[in-house]
């Protein structure tokens, strides 16, 4: 298993299922695919690696130049739209788990253009299901949410019973997409599982893209020496959790709904331990990065200010109680870990 | 003024100033349409016609075929989709207030046709709000949204914290064109304004299409001496309000965004003041048809039962506090009101 682990501590095991990763050619899928291959699953990867959605076919490298003969043959990779009913229907035929991560991440640029965020996240997302329900209607399906269909806090830590009050149309889609699973699963019978991620950062990420959230940026720049920019005064806190934590609840997610722990439509609230300011962030980033980074702050951008959710931290309560998930990996090590896998895979980041 | 109106109480004035009307041939929208003209407005209805969603333009002859030609010349009905770029242009431009009534309504349609609600619903939402923000971006835009964005109540009544956990494709894609609207007015400083409907009853519904609400169904069989069914005990409440009520809070809403006393994207409930029973409510209509129905009460059919909410009651305090708006109809007056237009418009009663 070592083969195709890159520090992952796996301690589930999928032999001899079949699972599904939609957008498993981009950051969060292209682990959790990684990780399922370590824990003995055969893995079908769908991604339609579209521009600027951050997929890259070299993320899945140490699986497909693997020098185990069983690790290539477990996965197949398709290139094409989760909303082509043509290659769903034989990438979900006999799944027994579906991750469905696949969309549109960009907060600025879904306000861009609010059209193609609503055709990734929406509209997509629904012949998905309706795919699921037709071609494998009893596949435990785990869904990525996000922390966006909150918007600005009105209380914190953030339960799953806050308003769901999106502040940008990536928040309003993704919300969207969220109850489409949850119905799914209340109407449907469909054993669907919805995950609210917050902030997530590690291995794998697209560093040269631009509207993936500040963490690539702030990874980039680390490793650069290049200045942190933080808006206003920083002390705007976020909860950022390990690409790990996330494929490991994802995984404990996807086993307690097969077991029937879990009741279809559930939706969780996933994130860390601590809420830090993105100063604070970016100041442990500037010096693990040991490149000589300074963090400097600027004023708002006018576009982002009026998008932006001020502080947020993350009540988990839930999925601790129904999972026994909690996030291992403190930020400080997470992201010393992180920056020495970019160290060791510098490809990820672009030439100046 | 006594040319156009059918028995509303306009106490408002819009002379002067150039409307548009969206689904201004269906039910909610032509008594707007109708109400906006005898207020002195300009009046563009825009309306897609699509087959099962309820619009007629016989809704609107008592404009067209008016006597008056200042009516007449003050009205103008473009059949095209508010997902039209091309249409909407000409419709939007110098427009001052925009009453976006469009929507496909009914709950199993959208789970039957989940794709079909969700390109009306939220696309063509979309593509709308787009097109008001380039064509008229100053102008006030109320939109109708629905109590269905709730689910299954929580707690009664319900308020705008209450959460909003849609039980059909209808109520997340209505939530989502709505959470739309509100980004608009936080984001983009558009003057928008939604309010969050109850059942709906009144003239000018279509009575022979399925799937447009129970109140309908009942109206017609109440007025042909047919047997109101009821499913399971009818115990359920509901929150009924007439439409000449909801034409009242549309246009005092309007007003009262132009003048500042609302604040951009903002949310309101609209409801009655009495949550009736689905058998109370029955009872009344057979009694007020005066046609000898009964009430009979059969089994749910399992594809409504999946979707029903239970009971609903309506927390209208904001939109009273705000608007200083209260419904003037109890039900047993409106639906009375209601009847006697049926029957003085035999046509809207489908032949058997």
């Amino acid at each position: 298993m070592g083969a195709v682990s890159d520090g992952f501590a796996v301690d589930q095991n999928f032999d001899g299922v079949t699972c599904v990763v939609t957008g498993g050619l981009g950051f969060i899928g292209s682990n959790t695919a990684i990780a399922l291959v370590a824990a003995g699953a055969r893995v079908r990867v769908i991604d339609a690696l579209i521009p600027q959605h951050g997929g890259d076919r070299r993320n899945l490298d140490c699986i497909v130049t693997s020098a185990s003969d069983d690790v290539r043959e477990r996965v197949s990779i398709t290139i094409a739209s989760i909303a082509d009913d043509e290659a769903t229907r034989s990438v979900l035929a006999g799944a027994d788990f579906v991750f469905n991560i696949a969309g549109q991440v960009s907060h600025l640029e879904s306000m861009k253009d609010p059209l193609h965020d609503s055709e990734i996240n929406v509209r997509s997302q629904l012949v998905f299901l309706e795919a699921m329900r037709n071609t494998c209607p009893s596949a435990v399906v785990v869904h990525t949410s996000t922390r966006q269909v909150y918007g600005r806090p009105r209380y914190m830590p953030v339960d799953e019973a806050h308003p769901t009050e999106p502040r940008d149309i990536n928040g309003i889609d993704k919300l969207a997409g969220e109850q489409y699973h949850r119905l799914y699963g209340l109407v449907h019978g469909m054993r669907t599982v919805a995950l609210r991620l917050t902030n997530v950062y590690g291995p794998r990420q697209n560093l040269a893209q631009q509207g993936l959230g500040f963490l690539p940026v702030f990874v980039r720049r680390a490793l650069r020496g290049e200045a942190l920019e933080v808006f206003g005064d920083g002390l705007q806190r976020r909860d950022c959790l390990h690409v790990d934590d996330v494929v490991g609840v994802l995984l404990l997610a996807a086993r307690a709904m097969e077991r029937g722990n879990v009741e279809p439509g559930s939706v969780f609230n996933v994130g860390g331990q601590e809420a830090i300011s993105l100063r604070s962030i970016a100041e442990t980033m500037a010096e693990l990065g040991g490149a000589g980074s300074t963090v400097e702050f600027t004023p708002w951008p006018p576009e982002l200010a009026a998008i932006d959710i001020g502080d947020f931290s993350t009540d988990a309560t839930a999925v601790t109680n129904a999972l026994g998930w909690t996030p291992r990996l403190p930020f400080r090590d997470g992201m010393q870990m992180t920056l020495d896998f970019y160290r060791r895979h510098p490809w990820y980041l672009p030439s100046t």
